[in-house]
């Protein structure tokens, strides 16, 4: 066997199968070995006492991402990879945002050029169709997805984004063919807008009455209708962001009946409540995401289907806005009704200490389905396993030294984005990663990232095997 | 890194999580690296072309069990185990059945004796209560649980074996202050009786009735009643043998309320149906078990609970009875009714192949499922893991090099049981296991097992993690 | 007590309570008494062996609706009531359907100008509402709604009259605030013109594929989108025409979260099935309809609901379209493709005898059922009851006197419509309506109509108390 | 038309279909003419103002039973039925219950014996059967049934009456077979055991702990249990006293699979609270019944159910146990642990007030709906109607002039059973029962009990339609 690059030694590795003390080696930016008392590395590193996990894959995330109502994405390529890095993530993969009336390719081109030369960590993209023209169904997705852009995400609120359900079913017509992941943000805009003319026009205009412009079942009938188009497509697809208990029921439903409905939920859903959004004045806004953050009775729910199996991801849906910033939380002064203030919460650093924190050190769930569902889970999501996701040999040396005793408070000022505010101000988490490798590279060490901007590769991106049509049985 | 006893070159390795080209390398029986270009073995094993899997772990099967009815088990532990092991499997864990009115250690003691000199592979046991006294309840199924059988099955039929709703809850108090896993037979004794009452006294007395004795419903309100005593005293089972459809939705719908209920199924539900009990004469006997196999519609459903995780664990359930045979299926010669031909199938050697063949080959289940159910799983359930049942840097050296592509009709002659039929004859079926190892030593080589009696150790059970109380979430 | 007008004598009355033998009492028009040896009646109708039944109230049938394709109404007022009332209905409540643009209170004007000097019996409408203004909503329908037009239809599909989610928001809070019952046809727009052309594309244009553009799971959506809808504006709904399991299953999910979702079912669902479409050449047209018959399986699953109180009323859709006509079923010709063929089938006359035939003599439903399904709901639902629908004391005198035991062949020639096929030729029948009065007044006897056109009556509707919204309990 | 003995006049009355004015004519204890402006009777009541009502049937109370723990019933047939009569009902059906080794025959005699001389109102017997023999099943029981006692009850719990499942399952092929309703009160008696002997273990000897003892997932099992037993049967059963959600929600998903599984709820479900069970001392013994009350979230879904339609039946319960007596509550003294005190509140002359102010005066059910829940459906459930439980012609004069806006607070003051209390102390209700008729004799009036004990005739009852097993739709 050839000398090592590096070896990380004295650690306990986890995977989403198992977990054991053995050492790990890193020849060219590859998992080289695996096992008890490798030989030496030009870099050894020693895990006494911390986990060794493949680094997270973070499936969904906006970074510079621009809109249509003049906010602006807090974060770039850079400061968004730098903070995913520092809490622990190796691959992200935000979006590529098609423009109506602009051309797919395009729109790959634009955000290519928003990220190069910036990255800190490996990515890929989704795309995002908001205009499936003829042209885009027949030739530009189909290339593209050939091309390793093998996910695109479906809104069917958003006026900017939403599709109908007959472009809807095309879209799926498109992944079953082609082979693709269809993301799918479920919630109904003619309800959340219906809901929202009668607050304004009740004067309700606090951060607060985001939530009540979206109660769950506005979730739950969005889900309910996903899921019915991904059965006549006959085609797997992926609910994003879920809330809480309606739209689990609706996602538990299908899958009882042989569906492949895939589920991913986030932080914000395991932690925050709607009451998060009452604070004085604007502050509530700072929690404003769609979905709204639900009840403590919800956020039980998320736990059990996070354990049981029915989510199958985490993501951070990372959607960067500053708060005191009139392209920010803030769009419209310090008055800006709910339905004007940028939808989004922060959280690519927070995503892998939440999760730890509450779910492994509290006992909800174990160690493995941790790594599972945020990190190898992802990158067979969206086609990026084996090479992502896994310690598994030939894989990229992405991993993460993580201490899972270190008591944390998380505070804005220890993140690493570019954003004024974190939603998990104050709150206490045990685990925190240490330190972290790209392709068996250093990129985070004692808490600060040390890696050039730049040095993060583009990744293409396979049709997932979960992406394909359930064989029948008989 | 020292000399290796044993690698194994070239394969593609799966785990429960992975798969990926790497050698494997063992030193004292136990894995000690995976890797490229791992240094040389004393010996050295090609697997160019051939999967290499951690060995199964059969989690349900019935060795030298004695019967109240005079029947007899075909297999002891010798044959038991050798057809296990020339099946891919290199663990099991048999039952040690309490006769009423014998104590639970001296049954234990008993099985001991039947397994000695014989196992050629690594079992462990599951203890049968049928007698659940004060003495058993208070000190010896605890004392029992702390010396490592860590899981013991609860028969709701069988009359020389169920226990009422009272016991069950008794028993499941264990369980959850002493740390085991609580397996279920869940079928309605009295509705069975009812019904075999009534085919009876309308001279129905074929094997075929047996299945008209055991509708769905016998199983699905037994299902039901169990879920109910796990909710009432608060900790996990395992149901055991689901047949189909009806039980399956009661699993689905008590773990979409976040209970930890856990499911297993066997290939005679996959691949038989009631229609293979019609044979002429007693022809029927041979697929007769319970519950019985349904119908192809049940099997479909059996196949997505597979695909979509309701189920965790794939056994054989093997109850191995001679068919022409006076202690076997004609207990009561030629015309033995329905309800006195003792129950089971032999399928302890073709678990894996039929849940290759059919799930994976298929495009059902994926490689890594397949792991999972067969091995992983298992493993956790009772306690074995990471000792078993993974391909993890120290477990024991259990593997199977599985040639994927080999195409095998199943007869009953190339079997190493010591049965006179197989159900599965004529099943054709796509890869065989090709060389197993158990701990580092070859015991299977060329079809033939290799292994002297004896070898196979007895292993003592942890308390699995995933017999743990929920962790209440808010 | 003053002189009967008539008296029913000797008969056995049913209502949706009590079956009992009585005579029964008409003075001005009304049921002035019931009892036994009532005083003598100025004519007296001998009913020995018959039952006297309140007249049918046919909620949902199309009589000279205008169309937008081009076919048209093979029924009008004169020859649809008349056919209504052979069929022993004696009220029905057609459409008053806008066109987009045109003004409600204008179409309500240009429909009873079709209906004045026609009925033969009395008749309520419907509005149907294509183009839900602010004018609309907020003045000419409230004030229709006060004018004694208390329900009114929304259209999930059809391009002409379909609205979105947003308009039948709108409609349903005008429900609620006003008073009125909305009928909603539950199918998805977007998911029929999918399908409708990739089976166009396919050159599948026979009537058969009618129902292939239609599945099941087009009518569940649209089925819980609008029980969803009904949720967030908190006012009960009536989902009309459905047609088998899994549209059954919405609903019955929603009664049991204590919503008010009412459910009508028709004829067409009971006895006809998908393969009526399969027809040589363009005679699958005959039983176009939408939604779609099913299977057999499906009319089981539509003869539990209706015994088991899932559905509250039984409508026959009458939507007449003469079968060999360039303005009906034939309307591009001898080829037209399912999507250009007019949907609906004729049945206004056949609704009681198919109902009575198939549910009270099949012992499936009880003749109680019977009355109440196909006259006592229907005008309870619209506002109508008790002045129609009830034998009680000050109702209008609308009497069946019905042979139960009459065997009929039903054949289109001896049908009173204008509709040159029935889609139930040749389907046996045990019972048919001998005497029909209306207001007390004979307007069928012998099977022959001899009521005069234009004497049925402009009925004024009521909120019902079925459209109130739910009081909370606690 | 004859004389009447009776006219009510100026009435307003109410069927369970039908609402509307009219007077009632009496002839012979029957109801002899329904109508406007009837001939003079000889006697006639002005009703101007209030309601005139189908007499309420109580199908569920328990009279002068012999209990086999010493205590005993407050109430014989004569309070029994006057307290009854006083509050609006005019049929009851107590039990005939056999004692184990006591014939059925010699039951019914010593319960005929009870009856005789004593009671007011008409009455006739449920069976319970305790002891099911062969010569019971074969021969008693189907003689039984002939002789007009056509239901009968099965305890699933309480030591000196439950039967097991197999026992079941042969009764209900006896209901089957020959034509009777099966009434099962459905708790699993082992879990009940189970959780006893724990709190009673832990010191928890107070009234309160008797809701700890039989949690919601007791009934929700044997729910199940009970209906799959009936499916197995093949035959309609009526789940009694359903306390709440879990169990309506097995019923709800029976019926909604087709199945004829009927349900009662009582008002003990309505308005007390498992609350009223932690009243000082022995106080909450007041409310101990089985099983218990649950909460407000409950008693909401109670609510919907009864309007819904999932509940067919509302009765009493009435199980008379006097408070401050060694016979009563307190059988073992001022210290009776909860597993001692006699099971059982009083209600039967509370029934229909307390349903009529809190159903019909709230808006949660129609009139209507009150006189099917109250009085209709208890005699069709138990083969009496169309003799009791209808205004209908030909039916007994058994009558209630109800005054629908009389307010009253309920105490035990002023009621006439012979209990020391009431569970429903201090609850205002709106409207009692003014005039109560009997077979055309005025049994009750100005509040107080007129009629001489005796009077009452015992009933035989037909085999209920709604016991026959369901017609196969195809």
């Amino acid at each position: 066997m050839p000398q090592f690059d590096t070896v990380i030694r004295h650690g306990t590795l986890a995977t989403a199968s198992d977990v054991f003390a053995a050492d790990l080696g890193v020849i060219g930016g590859r998992i080289a070995a695996i096992g008890t008392g490798l030989g030496p590395g030009v870099r050894e590193i020693d895990a006494t006492g911390k986990l060794v996990l493949p680094g997270g894959v973070d499936g969904h995330c906006h970074l510079d991402q621009p809109t249509s109502d003049g906010s602006q994405s807090a974060d770039d390529f850079e400061t968004g990879t730098r903070s995913a890095a520092c809490g622990g993530t190796t691959t992200v993969i935000p979006f590529a945002c098609q423009f109506k009336g602009q051309s797919l390719r395009d729109a790959v081109s634009d955000y290519h050029r928003r990220a190069d030369g910036k990255a800190v960590i490996d990515y890929a993209f989704h795309l995002i169709v908001s205009d499936p023209t003829e042209q885009l169904l027949g030739q530009d997705l189909p290339a593209l997805i050939h091309d390793g852009y093998t996910s695109f995400k479906i809104y069917m609120t958003y006026d900017d984004m939403k599709l109908n359900d007959r472009q809807v079913l095309e879209l799926l017509s498109v992944a079953r063919r082609d082979g693709a992941m269809a993301m799918i943000h479920a919630e109904n805009a003619d309800f959340i807008g219906w809901l929202t003319d009668k607050l304004l026009a009740a004067g309700h205009t606090a951060p607060r009455y985001h939530a009540d412009s979206r109660p769950m079942l506005v979730e739950r009938e969005a889900t309910h209708r996903a899921i019915a188009m991904a059965e006549l497509a006959d085609v797997p697809i992926l609910i994003v962001h879920v809330s809480g208990r309606e739209a689990i029921e609706q996602i538990h439903w299908a899958q009882g009946r042989g569906m492949r409905i895939y589920a991913e939920t986030c932080p914000q859903y395991m932690v925050l409540t709607e009451h998060d959004l009452h604070g004085h004045g604007m502050e509530g806004a700072k929690c404003i995401c769609s979905p709204p953050p639900r009840d403590k009775a919800n956020q039980a729910v998320i736990w059990d289907a996070l354990a049981g199996g029915t989510f199958h991801i985490v993501s951070s849906d990372h959607a960067p806005f500053r708060y005191q910033d009139p392209k920010g939380k803030m769009l419209h002064g310090a008055d800006t009704p709910f339905n004007w203030i940028p939808n989004g919460v922060p959280g690519i650093e927070t995503r892998l200490p939440i999760l730890f924190s509450e779910g492994v050190k509290k006992g909800r769930i174990s160690l493995q389905r941790f790594v599972e569902l945020s990190a190898t889970n992802p990158a067979k999501m969206y086609g990026l396993h084996p090479r992502k996701g896994s310690l598994a040999i030939g894989a990229d040396a992405d991993i993460v030294i993580y201490d899972p005793d270190r008591k944390v408070t998380i505070t804005n000022g220890m993140l690493h984005h570019n954003v004024d505010y974190t939603p998990y101000e104050g709150l206490e988490v045990t685990g925190w990663p240490e330190t972290v490798l790209s392709r068996g590279e250093v990129v985070v060490e004692g808490g600060a990232c040390v890696a050039q901007p730049g040095r993060g590769a583009f990744l293409r991106c396979d049709t997932p095997d979960l992406a394909r049509p359930k064989v029948a049985a008989v």
